[in-house]
C-alpha cells in the first residue's frame, strides 16, 4: 500500500464537515438576508488577480503573506488576501456601469500565508459591506446600524461598538506638532488594551516626550459618556470642526433611533490601516470582549486611487466569519445540526425504490425535507441512521402498507409508532412538526 | 497619471456585477434548497491543496491546465480543478467521522488554465452532489431524480436525461475481443453526435475492423423505446447480467414514480472519464440541445482509491452553473433584478437620518427590504435612483410629515402618490405588494 497518497490538507487550511459547514452556511445566509433587507446587492470578483493590482506599489507585511506565482502565460498573479482591494479595482473598472451611491456586499474566501502558530488560518471567509460614492453622515450611520443588526440576527446582539474619528486624531496631533510621528503614535495607541496604560504612556513619552505622551493618553481615554468624550475630543482638535460635527450628527441619529446604548466613543480606536480617514469602529461582544473585534471598519476618502483619478469616498465594515464562529462556540451558542431531512423513508423492500421516492416527493412538495434510505437493513439500524442524520420521523412501509395506503410514522425521540396513517396524514404530521 | 495601475481582470476571469451576481446567487440558492430537500448536506474543502493530491500520479490533459506553484514553505501546491478529486481526498481522510451512505453537495469555484478562445472560463462554479458508500439502485435512482428536480426548480424542466451503463459496454467489447481497445473506442463513440454516423463508422472500422465497427455502431444507436434499447444491450452483453438488470430496476422505479418520459437509454453515452464504472448520464434541454449536457455524472466503483485501500463506491452528478446560465440567457428565461429593496426612503432632510432608519427598520421587521437614500437630492432624482435599484415604492417624509406621522408613498411605476399614510398603513401597503 506504499503507492497510496496520504490524504491531508495543507497546514492552515481546513475541511468543513457537514455539521460545521451547515453552521457556516446558515450564518452567512442570515448575514446575507440582513444585508439584502437594507437594499445591499452582492458582487463577486476573481480569486486570482494580477499581483500588481492586489499589491499596488508593493512592499510591507502584506506582500510576504500573499500567494503569488506565475501563471501559464507567464503573468505575475496572486490570490486575493482581502475583499477591499479587489473592490477598489472593481469600482475603478465598472464605475460607469453602476449607480452611485453604490451599496454592495461580498462574502467570499481570501488567502494569506500567515504564521499558523498563532491559530491563524491561511484560508478564511470575509463578509464585507460598503457604501461608496457618498460622504453623507446617513451612510456612516447605516453601516453602524448594519453591524448591529447583523450581529443581532445571528444571536449575538449584546455588543458594544467602539468608535472614533481619524480626522479628529489627526487635528489633535497636528496641533501638538506631532503629525510627522502620527504612524508611530497610532501604532502605539492601538496597543493600549493589550499593553496597558503605563506601558503605553512610557512608549508615547519616548516618541513624543512626557508632556505630549500624557496629553495623548488623556485624549485617548474614554470619558463617562459619549457626549463627555466628544467634548474632550473637540477641545483636543482645537474646537468644533467638521469631524467633531460628524460625530455629533451620528450621535443625534443614534438618539433619534433609540440605539444610543450600543455605541461608545473611544478615541483609542484608530484601525491600523492607512486608508481610513473618517469614522472608524470596532465591535466587541459584551460577553466575550477578550476575543477582540468581530466587525470593524470605517470611512475612507478615496477607495480606488491606485487605479483611477476619480475620487471615490465611502464607508464600510467587515465581519470575520471565523472569529465570529469561534465566539459562538465559546458562548455555547452554536446551532449545530447534523442535517436537513425531517423525515426519512425506510427501505423495507428494495423493489419499491420508485414508490419510496414518490412518497418522499409528497413530503418535499409540502416543504418537508425528506431523505430516502437506500439500504434494506434491519429497521432498528435504519432508525439509528435516521437519528444520526437529524430526522425526527421515519416512515415505514412494506408491501402490505403500500397496498393498503396505511403506513407507519415512527417518532425517533419517543420511539412511538403512529400506525395506519395515510400519506396525507403522515405529511400533515410532519408539517405540524415543523412549526413546533 | 501614468502612476495609475490599469484596473483589469485576468483573461478568462470575470467580475460579476450585481444583476449577474444576484441571478447566480438565486440559482444556487434554489439548487441548494432542492439538494437539502433530499436530505443532502454541504461540505467544503480548501481551494488550495498539495499538487500530489489533486494530480495523483500526474500526466494527461488535466495537469497542463492546473494552476500549480510553490508556496512560502516550498510546498508543491495547486488550485482545485474540480470538486470530485477533493471529495475523494476528503472521504479518505474523514470516512470514520461520517455516517455511510453519505449524501453530500458542494457548490464552489474551480480553476483551470484552459484555452479561453473556445469561450471557456478559467474560473467557474460547479454544483456537485453524490451518494457514497452504497451500490444500491435506489441511490442511482435518487441522483437521476435530483437532476430532474434541480433543473425543474430553476425553470428548465423540459429535459431529456440520456443514460447508459459502462459495464454493459465493457461486456460487449470483451465479447468482441476488443477490451484492449476500449479507451480508443469509447473516445470515438463519444464523438457520435459531433461527427455523425458515417465518420464514426469509418473511425471505428479503422480501430476494430469493418464488421466490428458496424456492430459497435448498431450497439450505440438508441432504439424506439427504453425497453427495446435495453433488449439490444442485453443481447450485446451476451445475455442478462447484473448491469442490464440494474438498468431494468431503474426503469421499473421510473415507471412506478411516473417519470419514465424524461429518460432515454442511449448506449452512446459513455462519459470520457475513466473512473465511471456503472450507470452514466447526460442531461439535455429539449429546447436547446445544441449547448450540450448541463448536468452529467455516473456511478463509480471506488472513489478514493488513490488515497485509501478502503473501497468506496458511489454515484453522483455535477451541474455546470455557467453553461446553465448561458442556456437560461439563450432561452430568455433569466430572472434579472437590479436589487432587493422594495421600498426606498427618500432623503428629504439630512437631519432626519435617524428617523429615516427607524422607518426603514419597521419595513424590514415586516419582511420588506428597505433602502434608505442618503443624498438630499431633488425628489425626481431620488425617484429615478429608487427605480434603477428596482424599488417599487418611495416613502417621502419631510419635517411636517414626520411630525404628523402622515407620510407619502409614491408608487414608481404608476407615478401615483398615496398621501397621508401612517407608517402602519405604508408598511401594510408594501407587504400587500410582496405577494402580488
Amino acid at each position: 500500500m506504499s503507492d497510496l497518497i496520504e490524504a491531508r490538507v495543507l497546514k492552515g487550511f481546513r475541511d468543513f464537515l457537514p455539521e460545521a459547514e451547515i453552521e457556516r452556511r446558515l450564518l452567512t445566509e442570515t448575514l446575507e438576508k440582513t444585508f439584502r433587507s437594507f437594499g445591499f446587492v452582492p458582487i463577486d470578483t476573481p480569486a486570482l488577480e494580477y499581483a500588481e493590482i492586489l499589491l499596488g506599489k508593493g512592499g510591507g507585511e502584506t506582500e510576504k503573506q500573499v500567494y503569488r506565482f506565475q501563471d501559464h502565460g507567464g503573468r505575475d498573479v496572486a490570490l486575493r488576501f482581502d475583499l477591499t482591494v479587489p473592490f477598489a479595482r472593481f469600482m475603478a473598472e465598472h464605475r460607469s456601469e453602476l449607480t452611485l451611491p453604490f451599496k454592495r456586499y461580498h462574502i467570499a474566501k481570501v488567502w494569506r500565508g500567515e504564521n499558523t502558530q498563532r491559530g491563524r488560518y491561511r484560508e478564511f471567509t470575509q463578509c464585507d459591506f460598503d457604501i461608496v460614492g457618498t460622504e453623507s453622515a446617513a451612510s456612516d450611520f447605516e453601516i453602524l446600524l448594519m453591524m448591529r443588526e447583523s450581529l443581532r440576527a445571528i444571536g449575538v446582539g449584546d455588543i458594544t461598538i467602539r468608535m472614533s474619528h481619524r480626522g479628529v486624531f489627526n487635528r489633535f496631533l497636528t496641533r501638538l506638532g506631532l503629525s510627522g510621528k502620527s504612524v508611530e503614535i497610532l501604532r502605539t495607541v492601538d496597543k493600549l488594551t493589550k499593553i496597558g496604560r503605563d506601558e503605553t504612556l512610557s512608549l508615547l513619552s519616548e516618541i513624543a516626550g512626557r508632556p505630549h505622551g500624557e496629553e495623548i493618553l488623556s485624549f485617548i481615554e474614554p470619558k463617562e459618556t459619549f457626549e463627555a468624550t466628544l467634548a474632550t475630543m473637540t477641545a483636543a482638535a482645537g474646537g468644533t470642526c467638521p469631524e467633531t460635527e460628524r460625530l455629533g450628527t451620528l450621535r443625534a441619529f443614534m438618539n433619534d433611533m433609540g440605539v444610543a446604548d450600543v455605541f461608545v466613543l473611544d478615541p483609542s480606536i484608530t484601525r491600523g490601516l492607512d486608508y481610513y480617514t473618517g469614522v472608524v469602529y470596532e465591535t466587541f461582544l459584551n460577553e466575550l470582549p477578550e476575543i477582540g473585534s468581530v466587525c470593524s471598519g470605517g470611512r475612507y476618502d478615496d477607495l480606488a486611487s491606485l487605479y483611477s483619478k476619480d475620487r471615490l469616498p465611502g464607508v464600510g465594515a467587515s465581519i470575520g466569519l471565523d472569529r465570529l464562529i469561534a465566539a459562538l462556540e465559546a458562548l455555547s451558542r452554536t446551532n449545530r445540526t447534523p442535517g436537513f431531512a425531517r423525515v426519512a423513508v425506510a427501505c423495507v423492500d428494495e423493489t419499491f425504490g420508485g414508490r419510496y421516492q414518490s412518497i418522499a416527493a409528497t413530503f418535499r412538495a409540502a416543504g418537508v425535507s425528506c431523505e430516502v434510505l437506500t439500504e434494506p437493513k434491519k429497521l432498528v439500524q435504519q432508525y439509528a441512521l435516521a437519528e444520526k442524520k437529524g430526522a425526527r420521523w421515519v416512515l415505514v412501509a412494506g408491501r402490505e402498507e403500500l397496498e393498503n395506503g396505511r403506513m407507519i410514522m415512527r417518532e425517533i425521540a419517543t420511539r412511538e409508532n403512529k400506525e395506519n396513517m395515510s400519506l396525507e396524514e403522515a405529511v400533515a404530521l410532519a408539517v405540524a412538526g415543523l412549526v413546533r
